[in-house]
């Protein structure tokens, strides 16, 4: 059975081949589209206050949609041509996480946000 | 039936609430926390030759999976705390692009590379 | 009479040049440098609140001089190996925007942040 | 004397407050916006070779160039709100790597491209 992800990465193929665009698509390049794409994305919210961006007007959510939209592609394409499970790779992540941050340890006053980059 | 996104985005708000970390993750730090993995995922391929990003190493491969997982993870949090569907909104977006770049006009001779970044 | 950029610049060569280097530093390349160390530098601030990263505690401001000084590095090289005088670039847009965006219009309540992303 | 870049900070500073912006100048936000401006260079460069990138046509580079403005106008302006030198900084980090990637040992059959991103 088809997974919705594994149905966009099909029709993103496609998109690619019918246009003589898998040239184009390296990893490299990918990646690059991708951080692009984020970029857009985070540029929706840079003037917002944090209240805001939890609530932001229907102009500004149908943009952020958009971008959101526009990340997708470039990942799952990324990882497609990688050979990449998404939600694999995604899962094994949280299990890791799950395990290294402890919720008794790092719960309210135990610590006060989430690990220091540097910590992951 | 729940799909697999939404099976990690149910998780996720069980990670985050167990820790008491919802405080931390409004959508303006959630999306700089996305930019932050997209980075440690570009600096995966910043020095690899186009080839050699089609067939990473091993190692390398390994180092890259990581990365999408940190990725998708936070794609899939932000995404779920501003209510979007990423697959929905990422199939219109394809469904858009399908319309806009004429598989007849972008391909071969027509056009050499996927549109410029300014004409999306 | 060298600028301290100019000086930089000819320090990041002479770097490069010792190492057999150049042949990595192609633009492309560089620019996926300087988005991964954006990306770190981005990482600093995720958790912070808009006053918390106002004034930041000296362990995380440290942290934060870090990496605005690798961010730098790679824009001054990226610049200087395609030939763009950074000081004249930003001097131009910089004028570009004083006119375009008038103050008397953009003040106070006539318009309540920053123009939109996309405005630009 | 005053640098080109405190020059740049002091006309930035004045541009924030005609416009009665610095409410909006955390920053927070003034990285997201950097971040944002890195993507809009990156996409520059995402479907070019590494020989085009090192040898734009004038039309990529002019736009190239208004990119590397547009960071450099928002990574001087987050330093001079924070209160740090970024030539200092940028000194600073390469005194460090030129001890740290000793050119001998890195140079040519030693090492065949710079460090990977995690060992900085």
């Amino acid at each position: 059975m088809t997974t919705e992800l594994e149905h966009l990465a099909v029709r993103l193929r496609e998109f690619a081949r019918a246009r003589d665009w898998e040239q184009f698509h390296t990893p490299k390049n990918l990646v690059m589209a991708l951080a692009g794409e984020v970029g857009e994305l985070v540029a929706e919210f840079q003037w917002l206050t944090a209240d805001e961006s939890r609530s932001p007007d229907p102009d500004a959510l149908a943009r952020m949609r958009t971008e959101l939209g526009d990340v997708t592609l470039y990942l799952v394409r990324l990882a497609d041509v990688l050979g990449v499970d998404l939600v694999e790779a995604a899962t094994a992540k949280l299990d890791d996480n799950d395990r290294r941050y402890d919720a008794d340890l790092y719960r309210g006053s135990a610590r006060k946000a989430p690990p220091s980059p540097r910590g992951d």
